[in-house]
């Protein structure tokens, strides 16, 4: 049979007939970490190869696992196609979606998100969790625009663009596009080449600063991030090891909007990575598989990979620290009063010194002096909103190497 | 050349010559996680092993690793014999027990643990962090007696009871013996195989009675426990993960007495587990190296296995983590009072139900009723308290079979 092995993409031939597990033993893969995939199917563990049979192998970074042999969806019976071992349950396709979407609803109407008839920004990078929130919330009947952010990571962000403007194409939604280098002049390779901060920090910084001010400059009530329960814990874990109270007390799935600051939330806090990826790949949602290039050594992902060491010997460790810290912790943390803000000395934007950290960031990066802007040189001034009908041609074409899913 | 591995305890014969590090690498061992020892001395990464030698890898359990080629001791440029990677400093053998010695001063005089004239027992079970206590503050000038619990589990405990005698004899001290069976009619194993809580859990509620009830009866000022900095940020970290706020608030490295309740203190709390094996192994002091056979599947070593993910990557997580607790966050935890304590019905020790926690979990194992006990019952008068010269003979004799170190 022939296997495709993805991020890094390789492709292989192994020996038929055999079972999904056993091929996965054979090469060395954890199949709680793995979507495996034939003719846009998801494959139990138990499932038989042949040795005609096209396999796709999909890492979904964190945890959960395939369906047991025999396993019944919890709800309707059918075969199951995902086993949750943190709920100790297993769905069928339909059912899980069903699930998921739930587990969105319950987020949003637990911790107010959002109220019908919210414009909602939605933060999309072509990752499995900011597509699958995206159809989530259009699923849900919320008018949800998309933003991408361009940041200039050669191949990787070619090809996340494409997905996103893919995605909004299909379903005929409106997409807003902003080129990190064309709007602020720098992309995130040279920033994080030439400025002080890690690549990660000033990638994180300056999506951060661009998704809040289109939202408020576009008239958006709220932007909506996909940050999923690994993301979640794994912050706070970090945020824990250092004991960083203030970040601690600011770790929400919904953020109130101040002045200048758009309301964000987090609808996807209750849904582990492994289940945003099925979910993704039930709807059909092609997405990036692809890690991003610059993201080694970040520490984040050590914080995930203490946290997925401790989920596999006890399934919902992530959930009850998660869960427990917004249920029963968090008043704890949230003694001190928010910081006073005052408008950045450069762009206006909110902040608690004379500069913004975005502007400081991007002086560095660029070599320029921190002084007002002079009248016409606002550095936001190429955002460019778009509907999908008038986004660059190159966005839409279908790229031949593009994967199939 | 012959190498020796402990546990488990095996040993092989290996070509010579060749260095250190590279007899781990082919046996596929962290340097960060043993002491390798040749005559009596730690040996470096970089020590050359002729095909004559005898050596012995020693695990340590948790982090740190041996000096670096060249290394020179920071404090008096001798050859370096271990290396701390969170201090970013190595040191000679003398003058690593002298920082040992300190980091110890420094922790009784930080959380005001002991005053001259305390009369102090040290809870000892025969391992590398209890018996290095017990001689740190003999150093040190207290007045330390070592209290030894049996605990019933085969050779495991007889080798331990052996090491805690010898080292009582060899430095005249007293020690008090307490066996679990004699006094309260039950051993580790059987409570573990006959109760309801796991092994580890009835073990540390039985030692945590006896040692209290123990130094109360026999006028001890304060019991000193050997937790180390690994012990201390691994329960953090299993209290955080679970945000049990009442048990997060307790983790003080003292804990003042009350009404029935003896004084208690960590003095080991800033010193790694590698620290405290290196300081005992360089003192000559003879420990069990062998870890408990029931400990398999414990959630303390999970929780050790995660930091010593995180610190093997960013050496000084578990000191911040558990400093930045002590020093910042803690104060966060402790809004609520102390809960009210009486006399337990059956034994008297304060409680805050009817029964206390140890005579629920004894009658359980033993299936008998919970009642107040009857005159001349007291199931505590077995204790017994001697003086060296007059333990049981057993205790002192020598075991031919014993580890040479």
């Amino acid at each position: 049979m022939h296997v495709r092995l993805r991020n890094p993409d390789r492709e292989i031939d192994v020996e038929g007939p055999r079972r999904v597990r056993d091929l996965l033993t054979e090469l060395g893969i954890d199949p709680d970490t793995v979507l495996v995939i034939r003719d846009k199917t998801l494959l139990t563990r138990e499932e038989p190869l042949e040795e005609g049979d096209g396999v796709e192998i999909r890492p979904v970074i964190s945890g959960g696992s395939g369906g047991r042999p025999g396993m019944r969806c919890r709800r309707c019976r059918e075969p199951a196609v995902i086993e949750l071992r943190r709920h100790n349950a297993a769905f069928c396709g339909p059912c899980f979606t069903r699930y998921a979407k739930e587990q969105v609803r319950r987020a949003i109407h637990d911790h107010r998100m959002l109220e019908p008839g919210d414009r909602v920004m939605v933060a999309v990078s072509g990752g499995k969790d900011s597509l699958a929130l995206w159809d989530m919330l259009l699923e849900l009947g919320f008018d949800a625009t998309g933003m991408y952010l361009g940041l200039g990571i050669g191949e990787y962000s070619n090809a996340s663009g494409q997905l996103v403007a893919a995605f909004a194409r299909e379903r005929d939604v409106p997409l807003v596009h902003v080129d990190l280098q064309e709007a602020y002049g720098y992309d995130i390779p040279t920033a994080g080449r030439e400025g002080s901060r890690s690549t990660c920090s000033v990638c994180g910084l300056s999506k951060r600063y661009v998704f809040n001010r289109v939202a408020l400059e576009h008239g958006y009530d709220v932007v909506a991030t996909g940050h999923n329960l690994d993301d979640e814990a794994a912050t706070l874990l970090g945020n824990t090891l250092r004991w960083q109270t203030e970040y601690i007390a600011r770790q929400f799935p919904t953020l109130a909007g101040r002045e200048g600051l758009v309301k964000k939330v987090k609808p996807l806090y209750r849904l582990s990575e492994k289940e945003t990826a099925a979910y993704a790949f039930l709807r059909g949602i092609d997405y990036v598989v692809e890690e991003c290039p610059l993201v080694e050594g970040n520490t984040q992902l050590k914080y995930k990979g203490a946290m997925n060491l401790l989920e596999s010997s006890s399934p919902g460790t992530k959930a009850s620290f998660l869960f427990g810290y917004l249920d029963r912790a968090a008043p704890l943390f949230q003694a001190e009063d928010p910081a006073e803000l005052n408008p950045c000395s450069q762009c206006g934007q909110p902040t608690t010194g004379r500069f913004c950290a975005f502007c400081r960031a991007r002086a560095q990066v660029l070599g320029e002096r921190l002084a007002p802007p002079e009248t016409g040189s606002d550095p936001h001034q190429t955002v460019r909103e778009l509907s999908p009908e008038a986004m660059p041609v190159e966005l839409y074409e279908p790229s031949g190497d593009r994967a199939g899913g």
